[in-house]
Parts: C-alpha cells; structure tokens; sequence
C-alpha cells in the first residue's frame, strides 16, 4: 500500500476497505490508528498511557506470532521481525505511538489494530522497509494472523491487569507492613475502644492499628483470588469463539505459549463463546478493587477521627504535618493524605458502577463496551497503588500516639464498667457507670468505695479488655 | 364471558386470548391479574401496599371514564358506575385487590389491567352484575377505553408521585422548623468551628443547626421544582405516543379533566412520542430524592459525631436515650435514630442507580422497567418520610447542648487566633497560636502578655467570629 | 421484672436501664423490642420476613446456650429451656414474634435483643413461668450470656446468608441446566453470530444458549467462593473483639458448637478486633450477587432482543406467552418474563451502590450500619432465587427456535465471507462480501461463479464456524 | 522570603509555617504547590488540564484583589499587578503553572494556594521584582485577602461549571438541531413503531428522530436549571461562613465584583455556615449531567438497535461508516460511534456515585471532598461535550434510512390491527391479527376480504398512526 504522492508533504496515503487516509510519515502507527484518532476525541488520555496494557498487547501479539511462524502461518524472517518489534513495545520504548483515546467504540478494534500497526512498521523499519509496506508486512494477514480483536483485546487486558496488580499488591503490602509496625509500637498504649462513636471498652492502640494491617493483607488475598479468573483467556476464539479464521493447531498451542512468553501461568476458558461476551471476571476484580478502595477508606476516616482536634476533637494520633493547613487558619495543619485516600475510594466505587453498567450492556456475542471497563479499572489501580504509597510515606510511618492523653482517659473511663458485668451483674453495674459519670469519680475506684469488690479482683480486671482472652475468667 | 362451571368450586372461569384460567369467586380482579399473580412471585410485596400508586391509577381511570362518557364514547350508566368504582378504589376500600407483585415485567400492563378488573367488577357489582359479567361492562373495551398502559402508567406514576410528595414535604417541613428551634435555642452558645474535623474559628451552636434547618429547607424547594416535570403527562398518547385508537377529543380533553379530578395542576407533554418512553422526569426526581437522603445522612452523621462520647468523644451535645445501647455494656447510650437515617440515605442513594440502570436500558418507543422504577421512588419515599418523623420526634427535638464544656472549650481554643491574623499578620499569628498550644495558654491573654495588642481591641474581636458581618471591621 | 399493674389491660409492664414500658401480654418479646417497634418505624418489613436470618440467630443462640450449659456459666435447666427455645424458633414457628423492623438504627442490638427476649420468654413458658418472669431466666444474663450484639448479629448474618444462598444455588442450578437442555435441543440449528450488533460469522443457536448455561454455572462457582468467606466468623469477640465478659473457655469453644449445631463449617476468624468492625466479606459476597444478577439481565436482553419482532425484528426465537401483551394491540406478547429478570438485576445492582456506602460508614471498632447490610443482601438473594425460578419455569424450558427463518439466514449471510479470508485474504474476501451483497448473492456460490475457489473445498467451509476447532485446517 | 543559596543551582528557598522548601527557579508556584507535588502524585492529571477552573480561580482572585483595591485593603499599585496577572492567568496563558493533581486533600487548599503563589509570582514580574518576593507581594496576605480556601474554592468551581456548561449546552443544541432535521428529513417515512421489543403500531421514522431531539432539548433546559443553583456561591464566607478575617465592606461587595467581573449572574448564598459546607448544588448538576448522559446512552442503544444488521438485524438505519469494523471479518462496519457515547455515558453515571459518595462524607463545616466532585464534574462535562460533537459530526448527520425495506415491511404488519380496535372491538381484532400472521396475507386486505369493514374507511385508518391527533376520529 505504501507510501504515495503525501510524501513530500510529510504525510504518507493509505487505504483501507473505507479509502484512503493521510498518515504522519513519522508515525508508527497507519490507517486505522489514525481513523481512530479523528473518530474518537473523547478524553484525551492515550492509550500509551495505560502502559501495563500496551505491554499485555505486545506480549499476546509475540505469542501469536512465535506460534504462527512455528506453524509455518507466516514466514520465518517475518515472524522474527514481528517478534522483535512486539519486544520493541512491550520495553515501553514507543509507548507515544499509542495515541488512540482509551475511551473508544469498535469493543477495543483500534486498540488491537493500533498495535498491529505499530508492529508491523517496527517490523519493516528492522528489515529495512518504509512504513506503510503493508505488501511486505500486513499489519492484518501478518501482525493480526489467526486473531481478532474480540479475543485479542480481552486477553491483553486480563493480562494488563495481572501486570498492574503486581504493583498493587507490592504497594499494599508495603502500607500493611506499616500498619502493623505501628501497631506493635502502640501495642502497650491502653485507650477506650468505642462503638457507635460512644465509648464502649478497653483495647490498645496497638490493637486499632493491628486490625488495619490485618484487613489490609486480607484484601491482598481477595485481590489475588479475583485475579485467579483473570487469568484465564480465549485467544484463539477469534470473532465470537467459534475460532473462525484460526488454525485448529495455532488455538491448541497459543495460550500454552502466551503463558510462557509472559510469565504468567494462563489456563483456556473453558467454553470460548462464552468467554467472548462474558465480563463477569472484570466485574469480580473490579469488585475486589473496590473492597480495598472502601477498607482504605475506612481506615484514613478513622485516622482522620483519631486526629480530629488538637483541643476539640479525640486527639489520640498525630498525623505527621505535610502542609500548612489553612490559607487563612495560622497553624491548622489538616489530614490531607488520609482525605485524598478517601477520595480515591470514591472514584474507584464509582468507577465499579461504570463497569457494571457496561457489563450489563453486552448483547448476544460480544461485549462492545470493554474499553471503558478497561480504562475504569486500570485508572482505578493506578490510583489505589499511588494511593497505598502517598499513605504509607507520607502518613503511616509518622503516626504518633497521644499516649499521655490516651493513658489519663483510659482510667477515667467509665467504659472499664463492662470488665464488672460478670461480676455484679448488668443492672447493678448499669447503676454503677451512672453513678461514676454523675460524680466524675473512676469506676473502679468508686466499686472498691462503695464495696462492690475487693481491690485484688480489680487489679486483674484493669487489663481484662487486652487480654482476657488468654487468661482470667471474665464471665462466670 | 362470566362465570361457568367453576361456580360451585369457589372460582370463576375467565378468558383471554391465550385462552382461561380460574379465578377465585371472590375476586375483584380478573384473568390478566390472575396470570400476572402467577408470573411474578418476586417480592412479595403487592401493588396495594403503594397507595399513591392505587389512588392515582383510579383517579386516571375517572378522569378517563367522564371523558368517554361525556364524548358518548361509553354509554352514560357504564360510565357513572366505573366513575363510582373508581372513587371507591381511590379511597383506599380495596387495596387489597391489588395483588399483583410491584416488581413485574410488561412495562405496567398487569398494574393498568388489575385496576382495569378491579373497576370492571366493582362497576358490575354496583349495577346488580356478578363479577366477570364482561359482556356488560369490559375491562378493556369500557374501563380502559382510549387508553393504554403505556399512557396510563407513566401517568398514573407521576401522580402518585406528586401525592406522596406532599406528605414528604410536610414532614421535611417539620424537621427543618425542629433544626431551626434548637438553632434559636442554641444561638448563644459559643463553639470551635471545625473544618477537616480540626479545630477552626469561632462559631455558635446556634449557627450549626440553624444550618441544618436551612439546607432541609432548601431541599423542599428542590423536591417541588422536581416534581414540577411530574406534572407534565402523556394521557392520551396510548401506545406509543401516537394516540392510535383514541378519539381526538377524547385526547383533547382528557388531561384537563384529569387536572380537575385529581386537584393537580397537570400539563401535557410537548411530544407524545417522545414522552412514552422517556424517563428523564423519574431520573431526576430519584435526584432530588436522594440529595435529600444524602443532606439527611450528612447532618445525622454531624449529630453522631457532636454527641459522640461522654468522656473521650466530643461531646458537644446530647440525644435523647431512645433504648439501651448494648446488651452487654451497662449505661451505654447509642445515637439509633440518626443511624437508622443514614441507612435510609444508603437505600435511597442504591434505588437511585437502580433507576438509572432502568432508565437507560429503555429501548426505542417504550421504556419497558418502569415499575422497578416506580417501586424505588415510592419506597424511598415512604422510608424518607418515616425518617423524617423519626428524626424529628425521637432525636432532635430533645437534643440538649453540653453548654459548659462548649464554653470552656471555645476560651481555651487557639482557634480564636485566626481573627487576629488582619491585625497581626498571618506569620506572627502562627507563631503566637504555636506559643499559646505549647504553654497550654489562652492566646488572646498571651497575645495581650505579649503586648501585641490592646485589650479593648481583644473585647471586640471575641466575637468576632460570629457577628463580623454585620459590624466590626475584622480585616483592615 | 415480670407483669404488674398493667396485667389486667392486656399489658405487662417491664424496665430497663431507661424506664419502664407496657408490652402486651401475649407478646413473647419483651422491653427492648417494644422499645424497639416504636423507634424504627421505617419500612414496615419485619425482621420475621428474613426467615434465614431468624433461623441463624436462634442457630447462634443454642450455640452459645449449649456451650455456656457446657461450662457451668448457667444452670443446666435453664440451659435446656433455651435451646429448646431456639430450635422453635429455628424452626419458624415463631415468626411474628420478630417485629422489629429491618431498617434499624443500634447496629442490630434490637434484632439480637428480640431474639433474646423471645427466647428467654419461650423458655420460661416451657418452664411453666409467665413472660416476663426475667428473675428466672434473663434475656440478658441468660440468653446473651458471653455475646454481644456485636458479635452474635454479624455471625447470625453470615450464617442466614449462607443458609440462603443454597436454596439460590439450587435454584440457579436448575436454570443453568435448563438452558443447558435449550443448548442441546438446538445444537444443529445454524445461525448468524452477532457482534456489535451487526452480522458477524456463523454458529450455531445450541453454541448460544450452553454458553448461557457455562456462564451461569461459572457464577455458581464464585458465589460458593465469596460464601467461603461468610463461613469465617467472630462469635466470641464480643463488644470490640476482645471478648471482654466472655469466659475464655467460651471463647474457645463456642464457634466450633456453632459448626456442629448449624452444619456448617466455620472457622475463626484471624483477628477478632479487626472482624469486629470490617464488612469486607458482605461487600464480596454482594459483589458475588450483583454479577450474578447482571448475568442473568445479559442474558435476558438477549432473549428479548432474539425473540423480537414476530414481523420486523430478529425473530430467531420464540418465548412461550404468559400473557396477552397489551391492553390495546390485540396478539400482541410481550417478554414480560425476561424483563423482570432485568428489573430484579437494576435492584440487585443499586442494593450493591447501598452495601458499599454502609460499608464506607462503618467508623472505629463497629460498623453500625449492618442493619441496611442484612436487609439488602437478602431482599438481594430472595429475589434471584425467585427470579431464577419464574426464568426457567416460565420462560427458558418453552423456548423454542424458529429454525427456518434462522436456516435460510445463515445460508444467504454474507457473514460466512469470514471463513474464505484464510484462502482469499482479506482485501478479496472484503471485495466479495460488498459485491454479493450489492447484489443479493449468497457469498459462496458467488465465490464459486467468480471462480475464487473450489467447490469441494467450500462445502467444508461452510460448518467450519461451528467446528474447525476440531477439525479441518482453516487459517493457513 | 525570595531566593536563597539554591539560586545558582536552579532553586529558590521557600518557606512556611512548617520549613523550607526548595522550588525551580523558573517556577510560577511556590512552596505550598511545590509541597502539594509530593504530597499527592495520584492521578497525574494536572490542575492545569481543568481549563475553566482555572479560569474561574483567575476571574475570583480578580473579583477579590479589585474589592480589596478599592477598598483600600491593599495599595493601589500591588492591587493592580495583581489584576493584570489574573488577567493572564484567565486567558490560559500559564496554565503549565498549576502542576498540583486535581485529586488532592485539603479541601482545596494547594489549588487555591497554587493561584496565589503563580498569581503572586506574576504580579511581582510585571513590577520588576524576582520570583518569590513575598515581602513584596504575598500570596497570602495581599492575593488571598479576605479569603480562604474554603469560599474561594467552592465558588471557583460554581462558576467552572458555568463556564463549562456554556459550550456543552451549545454542542447539545448541535446535536438536538442534527436530530431534528434527520427527523424532518424522514417525516414521511412509515414504519412499525415497538414497544418491549415486540411490534406494536404505526408511527413515521421522522418521528423516532424527532423524539430525540425533543428530549434533548428538554435536558438542556434541565442543565440550565441545575446551573442556577451554581450561580449561587458563598464568596466572602471565609473558612465557616462566618466571614472571619474579611472586611465586612469587602463581604458586602464582593460577590457583586465577581458577578461583573465574570459576566454571570451571581447571587449569594442565604446562609454562609450552611454554604460551606453544603454540596447540594453539585449533586443536583450531578444528577442533570447523569439524565443527560442517559438519555444520550438510550438514544445510541436505539441507534445500534435500528442499524443493526446488515442482513439479520433491523436494518431500519444506515449509520456512515467511520473505519472497517473488523479485523477479520471483511466488509463489517460497526455503529462505534453510538458505543463511545454509551461508554461515555457509564462513566458520567459512575462519576454520580463518586459525587454522592463525596457529598456524604462531609463532616460538621466544611466538605473536605470537593476536590474529586470537581474532577467528576469537570471531566464528565469534557466527554460529554466531546460526545455530543463525535456524535453529530461522524454519525447523526450521515444517517440514511432503509427506506424501501420500512415501507414494505409497514404495509405487511399485523401492527395496524391495532388502529381496526375501535371498529372491530379487542377480541375480533386480535382474531385477524392472529389469521394475518399464520396466512401471511396483509392485515388491511384480509379485513377487506373477510368483510369486516368497507374499503374507504380502511383508506383513512391507514395513516391513523400518524395523524389522528390532528384528524380523522379513530375511537368510536
């Protein structure tokens, strides 16, 4: 197809079953890229951008090719030109080559042929041809042999977000780590447990912080679980999982192929046209991004609580200062790193609803709407796995305890009433707590003054919140 | 069509055209009613127990049944006795007669049929008839003349939504003059203000609830211009906005009357085609609906927090005890009514993705999901208004001030510095708030120890924070 | 405390920590639930309606009673009284006796107090006491001995989800094998894949509906998945997760009780104070949920779009009629049944939008909106299992293909220009497929009249869509 | 403060309240944006990229230095400076300056100090001063006068949207103008309309098209609805809406100046305390963003729904082909277009759940989580603004009907039967409906030839679908 009469304009002409578009000569990528561009002015976010996708791209097109050119589908000098410039992409050394909007119609037809366009031209640019000599290398009949996009995209995807969350959980890991040193640091700091926002009963702070690291490796564990279904694709199934178009040998052996060019241990969906529509595997992971998003949430809201004051509010953390507070406020420094957590909590249940609406939207065999859930999920990971960092960093690792405070308040409780339940019985203890908070007199010290128990019992009971659990009968 | 053999047994034998089925001897319903019972066992919950929606269907029904009989289009006795009938379902005598499941398939048509029965029956039984005896007044032929489902649910809906809207505002209304009591009862009651849940500026008690009072207020105003789309209807259009097989004058007439029955000032759509299947009136009232919910939710939090307590929260106010707290934690007192609102909140704010969800799965001259939707608004309205009520009597009107500790604090806080910043500037005011935290000193007193400014001038900037906008220059 | 004055009147009078309350005497719950219907007048859907959720907590409840009969913590008589309570009400036979309403505010302490309270006072009837007689057996001392809310509701709610995810798993079973059976009845009827809506390459009608069976099964499998997770629990930790007023020995023993008594086997959870306030397992488990829905509302958008028409739409299928479809167009028959499987998915969908936000607001050691929780997810689950119910009754095993519209198609298609790219690359293959359908000629024979390829060669072709997967060379 | 040691090596020393900071030299920002770039590297989008919040921020800080100028708050001459760098800042001529990420904690506060600190910066240039100057021109003490991040921002972003909505109205009236001449354009086309999928009654493909230009129309009046809520804003309220440390003549005129100064209506909110921290009016444009976005989604579903085919779908439309659809399967073109806006359509409905969820979360006075409703809202109206173009330019405008294939198939519907109801009654025209399909013969014709009504009458029924609103009686 080549280049025509543009070229002394700094453009070359190609064509396609629609006619003939003008490309950059520069430019990797060919005619479809560049219809894709004018057609889909969207967001400005390139598809370059999404690198973890553009890598799962280069590594499934590889794959097709080593397995094509082992099959004798396209000829050996090709295959190894195609192979080299699908390592040229996956290396993120021509990431700008990817200008197509992330938020594009076609169910990811640009995407795919984006990169088999770019391919392709590495290709011919390695064996010394111009751009746009499709007669040598066919971004289609060669780059695209035995694929479509309807099992390329999706198993690209699968496999980006497998990359992606490789980070994710590094990062996560990292920020629970940090959590659970906080909590042994704190882990002799007593303060009053409280439910419903009301006091309630005795615990540590080591214990708070613990529980945050707790729920945090918990949430790696569903986030590997869910990425388990991700891991299984239909390259292969071509159009609509038929394999239409592919040779029985080359969707026998190209999963088994793609699994080791990636490193990633693939298994083949179990009936492909099934697998072509289905995008219950994204839903699932898109809920397990949220699950994390909220527990995170959860906890900055927490820290926020825990820091409100410093004279009006619980006081019981310092979060570490990373801005003056207040352009207005002298010395009001605010929790800004835990705020932006929560935020990003919200973005990513927002984004869960957007993949759950294309979800719902596929009709009969395919689901033409999973570049959104693409970029809603890849955004949301990119977020989450900055989100973990900033957290750990800049917040988690500076908490400090207001352990005076945390102490004075510990004993004054009238929360340490629950301890005596056992003891007295509900409703003789009920009186007792309300005796106490009328008289502002300690609970403890009031039952030994009004001979409720001996002094020795209470001794025990004082730690009995922390550690009943592995020592003094507390109910009898 | 009548009764046959089934007549000793207890039921009746009625057709359609799909053929007969039995219904019970007693029933005021008929066959379409019988088969929708069968088809949609889904939630149990019946189309009775949304009384606006039974109310408005009959009063569409009635405005329906004059207009016929006025255009000669019935004859004069069918059209009084299904006028009778329909004044009997509207004032709620048998609600009961409405078993079909709210959640249905068929866009509405067994909701329009079981009332098109029901009517059917009751006009009979006034007349002398038994039930069935659809030879002498029709369910379809009489009670449904110049009608569809696709015109006569939508609106049906619309006008039950505006019915149940007036007893929500009503109930808002009281909430909001609750908040605005408490506001003038709290005015002089000085507090931090927080911002970021940190220590901020000066404020009063007063100012804080009065601003709960004067959100909710605006939200009635929200709610009323919401509804205003509501009143815009499409009787008349039948099946598909073309109005096939109703008479002209019928189509002409029929909305005014419809106005006149049911007291609502109602205006016809612009574009009858349009308006069968568009939802965008139900999608924004789900709006309005759930930014009430949420402004709920956000001031029920707000109350958690203020009374959060007694002893290590804020504190700052007091709910009235509704129940004990705990079953193992004596004395302890939860705030149980605003919880039960922000779950409310939740509920409403989940309907409304549902009614997104349906809204934008209509296809082409019909949006099929409508009654989900009909179901979502009018339950979010039910919990919204007992929500209300709960609220105002069981919560705010008994929420007391910690006045004492308000004080004290508010003269302790370095929050009061940041009115001296226009007379200091804002480095030296950061430094004197710095001085003030770590010595434990009331700043004004340091800032007049310090001699950076008179004592007179002190006096008036005490205030400052609560009345500067009507008096006292603050920034010069 | 029992009955006093009131007796006479139909009343009993009994106390709390707040004052005393009249409940009637029939009643078999006591104070805190009386106080509790008065509070909570929100949905008028009653705690008894969660027929699973009374069956677990009566299940928790024998648990707890058994061991600390076990243990000595209360007198054997008094023990066995209690569990016999429990299994009347495990057992159903006391419904109505849970009045309290499902939305409530105390993050479930009504819903545990009304469990107590009922059957504290069905033992006391078996022990020939009166109700109310607490000096004997207490709702609190007795029946709540060792628990808290806030350990026993959570348990209860995991336990009654897993109760009733097997009736849905049943039910979901029987749907996927019903499609299974439509996939094998079809399995030799051709027709033309769609993709994007538009006309895409061969397969067979079977090939369609197994894949609706495969996906469905495959949601069986990760609905058992996230139940793995429910089965973790944290009896035992009491009012913040450490086991204050529980006797250590309880502790250990009781979730293993819980296990034997319920048939279910559960472990313990990892740390009792972060499962104390985390929701991680409901979120999964109602992301589990929302797939499933929106799986089955793919599906049913499917049905709708292929049984469109009878005369201008695709027309492939035909559904059994279960109703006559309109007031107004008479023959008219509408899929009434497949549209209410969306409408239940859009509920499913929002009640997710609804977890997530409870979730989100769980703050410190409770999450004290599980109320909302509990209510969502099993409105959720009851209406799939119905939903899935009425599909496969009503709807799925009366399909029936309509074969030779769908013969003579995918005989004329142009789509099956797809299989010759292999041979004729697809520049040729493009050219062909414009010329046959400018001019009305099935594609292959003009393949065969243009001289492209042979005769032979094509009638394999012409099932390679269905079956080159195992077969003939198709891409080479 | 200026440059310190790092000068030579390509920095300046900044300071604050919390140290020192060292920031480019060639920078427009100072410290508290450098700060913000370490603190929240999330999302890498930067501030700059929100086109009219810059703006808007410019256009305010201009209201307020002119207020404070006139007043005499500030010398005449830094006054001036800096509203000639508002200016520049106004006419995006520095917009590289504001590198903060729009997903940021604070509330706001590094995007407000982000204007300061560039607005500063360029004042000090124009008077011949180097970066960093501040005892000159402090960002604070003179560009921030009389403000506070909390009313500055919020009102910023009001008037952002207004500007932004400005053009989006413009494209949607672009589109509305497309489909309503597509609408007369094919005015006289016949075709059978459909309810639920089914075949229903006549109606004119003119019609379809004008709906949906009606509907349109009617959101932008909707948008402009919502926008009027925006116009109200709290400038002047200070950090909680007490106005503390602004003048309370600058209070007064204001918002007046930002009125002029901006070119929009502005009126002031009724109670500051309640306007800072109130949300409402970002969740009702919120919601008027989502209607429109659904409402655009359903349209694009109808238009793949009416397009589809070539051969086996409706085929009612043809969409202009925009790029070959297909990878491998030739000739296949592919309604992308209408699936970029339904993708766009689920982001805009997933960015409502953020806005709500954010909105929820905020906390006594201040919304700490404006910031993300700020992207949500900014970037939905981008895409969709986007959209609305996409959509116009690349496919309404290019639609072509089937027109042969809608006229034959209008005159062979059993649909007109419907318009023969008020002549035949329900039962007999159901009959011959029934007779027509399984004969095949036309609906009219059998009516004719069974006797059941004379030849003229049919004539004048015959286009009853389409104009009896204006004509001939069709209900008798």
């Amino acid at each position: 197809m080549s280049t025509g009469a543009g070229h002394e304009t700094g453009v070359r002409i190609e064509q396609d079953s629609l006619g003939s578009v003008a490309v950059p000569t520069s430019a990797l990528w060919g005619i479809h890229t560049e219809r894709a561009i004018l057609n889909f002015p969207v967001s400005g976010i390139q598809l370059g951008s999404h690198r973890h996708l553009v890598r799962a791209l280069a590594v499934v097109k590889k794959a097709a090719a080593l397995t094509n050119t082992e099959l004798g589908l396209i000829p050996a000098d090709i295959g190894h030109a195609i192979v080299t410039a699908c390592d040229t992409v996956a290396a993120g050394k021509v990431d700008e080559a990817f200008p197509v909007d992330v938020i594009q119609g076609g169910a990811g037809t640009s995407t795919n042929m984006n990169a088999n366009e770019v391919i392709a031209n590495l290709a011919l640019q390695s064996l010394g041809h111009p751009r746009g000599s499709y007669d040598v290398i066919d971004p289609i009949g060669h780059v695209n042999k035995c694929q479509s996009t309807n099992d390329v995209y999706p198993t690209a995807l699968r496999l980006a977000l497998v990359f992606a969350l490789e980070g994710l959980l590094e990062r996560l890991a990292l920020l629970s780590a940090a959590f659970a040193e906080r909590g042994n640091a704190f882990a002799a700091i007593p303060k009053v447990g409280r439910t419903q926002l009301q006091d309630a009963v005795p615990m540590t702070l080591g214990q708070e912080f613990t529980a945050f690291a707790v729920t945090l490796e918990e949430d790696q564990r569903r986030l590997r679980e869910a990425a388990a279904l991700l891991r299984e694709c239909s390259l292969g199934a071509t159009a609509i999982g038929t394999g239409i178009t592919a040779d029985p040998r080359y969707v026998e052996r190209v999963i088994d192929q793609l699994a080791a060019v990636s490193g990633v241990p693939l298994t083949r969906a179990h009936d492909f046209v099934e697998a072509t529509w289905d995008t219950g595997a994204f839903m699932t992971f898109s809920g397990a991004l949220k699950r994390t998003a909220i527990k995170l949430s959860k906890i900055c809201s927490d820290l926020r609580l825990l820091s409100s004051g410093p004279q009006t509010g619980l006081a019981e953390i310092r979060l570490p200062p990373r801005q003056a507070g207040s352009s207005i406020m002298p010395g009001k420094v605010n929790p800004v790193i835990p705020e932006v957590i929560n935020q990003i909590a919200f973005y990513v249940a927002g984004a869960d609803v957007t993949v759950t609406m294309a979800a719902d939207n596929g009709q009969l065999q395919l689901n033409a709407f999973e570049p959104v859930i693409a970029h809603a999920l890849l955004q949301s990971m990119g977020w989450l796995a900055n989100g973990c960092d900033i957290l750990r960093e800049l917040c988690v690792t500076g908490i400090e305890a207001n352990e005076p405070l945390l102490r004075s308040r510990s004993q004054a409780s009238t929360a340490q009433v629950t301890a005596l339940v056992p003891y007295l019985g509900y409703s003789a203890a009920a009186g007792l707590a309300h005796r106490a908070e009328v008289s502002g007199q300690d609970v403890l010290e009031l039952a030994i003054i009004e001979g409720l128990m001996p002094h020795g019992q209470l001794k025990t009971l004082a730690n009995a919140g922390n550690d009943n659990l592995s020592g003094e009968p507390a109910c009898q």
